[in-house]
């Protein structure tokens, strides 16, 4: 089906167009027109397979949160090479939340194209579907990951919340370390500390 | 001085008018000229108040912030003189806490300008100062906060975090808990829930 590949390789530059804009100057007040001039292509065409910037963006956003799955995986994957088996619960969740993290260039643009979609999002019911979707579907995976991690004993000593409120509550603490290292109030590595503190008071093995 | 104090009414009033457009439709694309006319004057008198949207939206943030404090004090003054004393560590953290949670309209239009001010101030140095100062203030208040609990046995037993390791991490996950409230994925009470049992968790009375 050559005609469909080639449909869906023009909205991924198409896509990547509005990734320069997202990562460069932001989206605020980005037109359709602005982003058809960035992708060097006419408005026309660009309407021909976007008709509404909210369209381009949730495309974009799935897209790099495709990619971001991706690199998690291969990661993962590389972990579960390295020890000759499946890689412990506690070491899956870590890839998973360091992947989410604005530490690298990659990581940055989906960030920031994440925080366009959130401005325009909080405004828009149907755009909001994107995260109403997504975003529980990654805390059961995370809550999964707890739970394996406490039948294996391997989860810290004394109180330990509910698996799907800890894992909430991860999904926001990566979301909030992302937002003040996207400002400029902390650095990447600064975020992985904080980060790994709190994984640490959750899976500190034994003894306190 | 009333000049002064008509100057200050004024751009209060404008504030005012930027606030509804950004708790209904957002600020993504608004233009002086929009906020104009929200606000019944004409765009040559708001520029007199404001040069650039930029101003506009730090002036807003930094009077919601005001506010919100202002709102915070009542509340955390009101538990000190229900107890006939000056409240626990605790009690003033989480009235802090909470207060940053878009839980009612005053606190949802405050965290609505927050996340427009948020999509600009990621692509501008200048407006992300306000985040610069405003956050690692904020983080030293509550290791303050932290700290005292901890003098007064008031700490859950076993490790605990570096303060302000501790405090950057408390103001994340509301950060984040107030993202995933506005974007419908969890309900405020859900929200709130989530946040004291992690307070639990940093707080709870001996025995783990």
């Amino acid at each position: 089906m050559p005609k469909k590949v080639d449909h869906e390789a023009r909205r991924l530059e198409i896509a990547e167009a509005l990734w320069r804009i997202a990562s460069t100057r932001g989206l605020d007040g980005v037109s359709l027109r602005d982003v058809a001039a960035e992708a060097d292509i006419s408005l026309g065409r660009l309407q021909h397979y976007f008709r509404t910037k909210d369209e381009m963006l949730v495309f974009a956003l799935r897209h790099i949160n495709t990619l971001a799955d991706r690199r998690i995986r291969g990661r993962v994957g590389a972990i579960a090479a390295r020890l000759g088996q499946e890689p412990p619960p506690r070491a899956v969740l870590r890839e998973c939340l360091v992947g989410m993290l604005p530490l690298d260039g990659k990581s940055r643009v989906g960030a920031l194209v994440g925080a366009a979609y959130f401005a325009r999002a909080v405004h828009d019911e149907r755009l909001r579907g994107e995260a109403v979707e997504g975003i529980p579907r990654l805390a059961e995976l995370f809550a999964g990951l707890l739970r394996s991690a406490g039948e294996r004993g391997e989860l810290a000593a004394g109180r330990s919340l509910d698996p799907y409120t800890e894992a909430m509550l991860l999904i926001s603490l990566v979301d909030g370390l992302t937002a003040y290292t996207l400002l400029g109030v902390q650095t990447g590595e600064e975020a992985l500390e904080r980060l790994d503190a709190h994984l640490e008071r959750i899976f500190a093995g034994g003894g306190d």
